[in-house]
């Protein structure tokens, strides 16, 4: 039998399915060069969606807020992303969806007549830190160089790909000897890092920044699983004093679920191992994605 | 004889070269997915490049601060933009020339082992303001929703896509009757607009902001025409008073030139006709493009 193309992945561009590889989108297209696009992600873990539905809920809220006005609909882009996944027969997939403000094709430059594209793809399910690394935790930074774009610039609710700070402050934590990174706002409170939220657990309860992150489906559902266990949790302002002093330090992350933190500035997180409360909610978190309440299943073509 | 393929435009990508409308970028390269690139702009102008010298060697500084290695030189990248704007035969161009960080090849998302990727493209001419327009003047607001992306989130000297926040002031302008948008700072001092810079022309000094702006090589060669005609000169800090009291206003932008601001919330500037300074340093931007100073000629083929 030959080969799967689409086994590396699978996108759909202008209604057409391509192998990964060979996906393209136009090199003129004003979500490339004015990063004028929004965006969301979802995983396929062992063959289901999970909380498909707050994902496509949020990429609505998102190009509604930047005023685009894409031709398809919910249910067409739904059903596009089922097709990603079945055309790829993979059964962790990290499944992203774009609506993008499109191309000037008229020749105007008035994003108003600009007509809105859809893309989507399922590639290979990512880790911002694989499973074996997660067991000892990872190391995380606060940037001392570079803040995290302000919620009056750019709407951090929007998923969005301004990623030039993220990115930054990602070298900055290699320059530090780190795995990863955090950047706090124009006042030192923590914000997020490039593709993820952070929590800390701190004089008995779960903190997270409360604004000027993005409203994460796995920071949600970190804070629904918190609560089934009776933890305290709280949308909060909070410094890297805070990350420091922690008991607990975890991000949270579509790719990668709920990542545990053992060192922070070069510090160890506790007793420098993955913490109790830390490791409850990742047991949880991936008991979950086989619950019903939370998961769709993707119905795949016999082979 | 068949019709030139390239006349709407010509891109390089990967070594090849494509009509406008068929060139694409990988959907999952970073430079789309992350905003990691860098860009520059120049324009050819009756078939000569303007200070191209200038605009490679901001690109390079660009790249360099992204911590970017393209795998090809100045020189080869030179001589590709030559190549598009001689397939197209275009005689007044925009030519963007573009270093993205490229694909994570081997499935790691460290961007320091991805392939850096160089694009470039030439399209006809891009007005942001159409001559015509020009010669009226154009009504630019001072953005009261959304402020410029701070400096020390994201470097606006590396010329890059973040262009959310300028797109939102772009809608916030149309919701207000205005042509475009400038946006303040976190302290209410003006910076620039999407793909230009701002001039006021107030108390007899032509004044530009000095910092939180993108360093444009128009904006450059408005100060050197200036200094040239006798009119003193100061890059400082200003409000959006300034813009409203000044007696012209003018934006520069290699996509149209120094062109005439009419208009500043709603308000006229002077006599609401483009000034005199403005006139001045209009013509002789225009006649520049001819001086063999800053120029240098494309070799067309024989048709």
């Amino acid at each position: 039998m030959a080969e799967n193309p689409f086994a590396d992945g699978c996108a759909y561009i202008d209604g057409e399915y391509f192998p990964i590889a060979e996906a393209r989108i136009p090199i003129i297209d004003t979500g490339f060069t004015r990063s004028d696009v929004t965006y969301d992600v979802v995983a396929v873990w062992n063959g289901k969606f999970f909380r498909l539905k707050d994902h496509l809920n949020r990429f609505e809220r998102g190009w509604n807020r930047l005023r685009m006005n894409p031709e398809l609909s919910i249910k067409e882009m739904r059903e596009i992303l089922f097709e990603c996944v079945r055309r790829s027969a993979l059964r962790n997939a990290f499944v992203e969806m774009i609506v993008s403000r499109g191309i000037d094709e008229d020749g105007s430059r008035d994003p108003r007549r600009f007509r809105n594209r859809f893309y989507a793809y399922a590639i290979p399910y990512v880790w911002i830190a694989k499973p074996e690394k997660q067991e000892v935790g990872i190391h995380l930074v606060v940037a001392q160089k570079t803040i995290r774009i302000p919620a009056n610039a750019v709407d951090p609710t929007v998923k969005n790909f301004h990623w030039g700070d993220l990115v930054k402050g990602t070298y900055e934590a290699f320059d530090r000897g780190a795995y990863t990174v955090v950047l706090p706002d124009a006042d030192g409170n923590i914000t997020e890092g490039p593709g993820f939220n952070v929590f800390v657990y701190h004089q008995g309860r779960l903190r997270t920044p409360a604004t000027g992150v993005l409203e994460g489906i796995t920071r949600q559902t970190v804070l629904d699983l918190a609560e089934e266990q009776g933890i305290p949790v709280e949308l909060d302002r909070f410094g890297a004093d805070v990350l420091e002093e922690a008991k607990e330090v975890f991000i949270s992350s579509t790719a990668g679920g709920v990542i545990p933190v053992t060192t922070v500035n070069n510090k160890s997180v506790g007793d420098g191992k993955p913490g109790k409360i830390t490791a409850l909610i990742r047991k949880r978190y991936w008991e979950a994605h086989d619950e019903d309440r939370w998961t769709f299943p993707v119905i795949y073509p016999k082979i």
